[in-house]
C-alpha cells in the first residue's frame, strides 16, 4: 500500500517517544531510519512487529575512552548503536579534516544496532572522504565448515565520493540479512534454498528455523565470503571491546568506522575523476540482459530514496504497515 | 613429482638473473616467490612457461611522489610489482609505528605484480598491525550485469596478529584466479562451470576462450562480490593513480596497502587476546563433515609451507616443473 513518507516519520517519531528516548536520540533514529524507509528497508517495522523495538535503557552517556590526533575509543554504555555510531561519524570526519584518516571504535552498543551502515558511510563521503564501516550484531551466521552461529551478519558499508552523489556499497555479510529472514516469517513465506541451516545442521528454507536455533550461512556459501566475515567480525568487535563469538553477553555490540582522505595519496580532485571515469565506463559495458542496466552498488536504493522524496510516498507491505500503526496508536 | 625446494630456489634465482633484474631486486623476487612456492602456488611458474616472465625494464627507479607523516605515494617508474610493493610494506611499518596509522600508494608498478598479496599482508601483522593490501592486476573481470572485462581479479589480502602466526586471508575477488585459468589452460583441462563467459558473453568452461577475449566472473557471481570487486579496483587503483578500467594503459598497475595499531582502539594485547578467543570458538564449532576441520583463512596454506620447510621438498606438476627447468637451463 502507499504511505504518506510524513506519516510514517511521525509514527515512528511516536514510537520512539514512546519507547522514553531522549527527545534528541529520537530525533537522530528517525533521521536515520527514514534514510532506510526511503530505501524500501523496512527492517525497524518488521522488528517492532516481530519482538518489539527496545525501550531506552541506557545505562549512562556515550563516553570517551581513549583519545588520539586519528582514533577514539567510544564506550556506548548500552545507548541504541544508531545514536552512538551517529556521534561517532562525527567525531570521525572532524578528526579526518585534521588528519587525513581517523578511525572510531564502539563497544556496548545496544541491539537492533545501527540502522543502514551505508548511512554512516554516505555521511563520511560526503565530507569527500572514503568511508568504511563495519557494525557488529547478532551472532547468527556460521563460518564455512560449520552450521553453527559464530558471526553477525556484519554489514560492511563503503562510500565513495563521487562528482556526484556519493556511490556507497551496504552489505551484509551474510547470505540475507536477517532482517528479511524475520520479514518471511511474518509473511508465513519460505526462503530461497541454501540461506542456512536448522539446529541440527541441515540446510533449512523455513524462516523460524533459521532464527530460533540455526544459522544463517555466509554470502558466497564458501570460504572466500566466510574469511571477509570473520575478518569483519574481528574489525567490528575484537578490536573495539565488542562481543565476541561464544560470549554469553551477546548485547554489547561493536562497531568499527574509518576515514580516509584521498589527498593522502592521488589526491582529492583526481580520486573523484578516477571513480567517475571507472563507473562511466562500467555503465557503458555490454549488459548480459539488454533489458537490465548495470548497476552500481547503492544505486537502486538510491532510485528509490529519490522516487520518495519525489512522490512523499512509500510503498509498504499493507500487513506490515498496520500491524507497526496498530503497536504505536 | 618431487623438487627440492633448494632446487627450485636456485632455478628461479637463475631465471630473474637471466632476464636482468638488479641482483637485489632478483633476491627480493625470489623471497615473495618462494613464499608462493611454499604454499604450493606456482603461478609464476605458470606465467614463465604460459607466456614468459618480465625482462628487467623498469625506466627508473621507484620515486617518492607524496610523503606525509600517515602516507606515501609511490611511483614505481616500471619496476616489477612485487619489489614496489616489497619497498612500500617497509615503509608503511615504519610510518605506523610512529603514528599507528599508515597508507601507502603505488602506481606505474609493472606486470606481472606482487606474488602474493598476502606476503605483504604477513609482514605488516608480523609487527603487531591489521594489514590490509590491495593489489591491482589485469583487467580479465566482469561485473554483475555484464560480461566485459573491467575489473583487475585484484587480490585483497588481511593480515592480523595473533598470539602464535599471523592470520592472513588472501583472495582473488573473480570466481577463480587467473594464473589458475591459465593452469588449466596448460594441462588441458576444462573449467569448472560459472567461472568465465567468451567474447560473445556465453558462459564457456574453456580456458582460453576466457583468457584470450572473455572475462571472468566475480566470487559469488552477483551483486555483492561485484560491488566488492569494484570497490577493491578503486582502492588499488583510482587511488593510487594506477590504470583505470578501459584504459589503453594498461600496463600501470597500482596497489593500496595500509596498515593500523591496535593501540589506537582496545589495545594490541587486548586485540590479540579478543582474536585469540574468535578462533578458538570457531575451531570448536560442530562441523558440517565430521572429517573436515574447519579452516581459517591461509590456514591450509600455512600447513604447506610448514611441510614444505620441515621436508624440504615440493610437489609440484612434473609437465610444469620440467617445462619451467627446461626454459632456464
Amino acid at each position: 500500500m502507499k504511505v504518506g513518507l510524513k506519516d510514517l516519520q511521525s509514527l515512528t517519531r511516536q514510537l520512539y517517544l514512546k519507547l522514553e528516548y531522549p527527545e534528541a536520540q529520537a530525533e537522530t533514529i528517525l533521521e536515520v531510519l527514514s534514510y532506510a524507509h526511503r530505501r524500501g528497508n523496512f527492517q525497524s517495522l518488521i522488528q517492532e512487529v516481530a519482538v518489539g523495538s527496545p525501550r531506552f535503557n541506557a545505562q549512562r552517556d556515550i563516553v570517551m575512552e581513549k583519545e588520539t590526533s586519528l582514533s577514539c575509543l567510544l564506550d556506548a554504555g548500552g545507548n541504541i548503536g544508531i545514536c552512538a555510531l551517529h556521534l561517532a561519524a562525527d567525531l570521525l570526519v572532524s578528526k579526518a579534516k585534521m588528519s587525513g584518516f581517523a578511525i572510531v571504535g564502539i563497544h556496548n552498543s545496544s541491539p537492533p544496532g545501527t540502522g543502514p551502515a551505508g548511512y554512516y558511510a554516505e555521511k563520511i563521503a560526503r565530507e569527500g572522504f572514503i568511508g568504511i564501516v563495519f557494525c557488529g550484531s547478532s551472532k547468527m551466521v556460521a563460518p564455512s565448515g560449520s552450521s553453527e552461529r559464530a558471526f553477525g551478519s556484519n554489514p560492511i558499508a563503503i562510500g565513495i565520493p563521487t562528482g556526484r552523489e556519493p556511490m556507497v556499497l551496504d552489505m551484509a555479510t551474510s547470505a540475507m540479512p536477517v532482517f528479511k529472514v524475520a520479514e518471511a516469517l511474518i509473511k508465513g513465506e519460505m526462503l530461497p534454498p541454501n540461506v542456512g541451516y536448522d539446529a541440527d545442521g541441515v540446510p533449512t528454507q523455513a524462516p523460524k528455523k533459521i532464527l530460533v536455533s540455526g544459522a544463517l550461512m555466509t554470502f558466497d556459501r564458501g570460504p572466500k565470503s566466510s574469511g571477509l566475515a570473520l575478518m569483519f567480525e574481528l574489525f567490528a568487535n575484537a578490536l573495539t571491546g565488542g562481543c565476541l563469538p561464544g560470549d554469553p553477553d551477546n548485547q554489547n555490540w561493536g562497531n568499527l568506522a574509518f576515514a580516509i582522505d584521498p589527498d593522502l595519496l592521488v589526491g582529492r580532485e583526481a580520486f573523484v575523476k578516477n571513480v567517475d571515469r571507472t563507473i562511466a565506463y562500467i555503465k557503458g559495458l555490454k549488459r548480459t540482459d539488454p533489458a537490465r542496466d548495470i548497476r552500481l552498488p547503492g544505486e537502486l536504493s538510491f532510485i528509490r530514496s529519490e522516487q520518495a522524496i519525489a512522490t512523499q510516498e512509500l510503498e509498504i507491505d499493507e500487513h506490515l504497515f498496520r500491524a507497526y500503526r496498530e503497536r504505536i496508536l
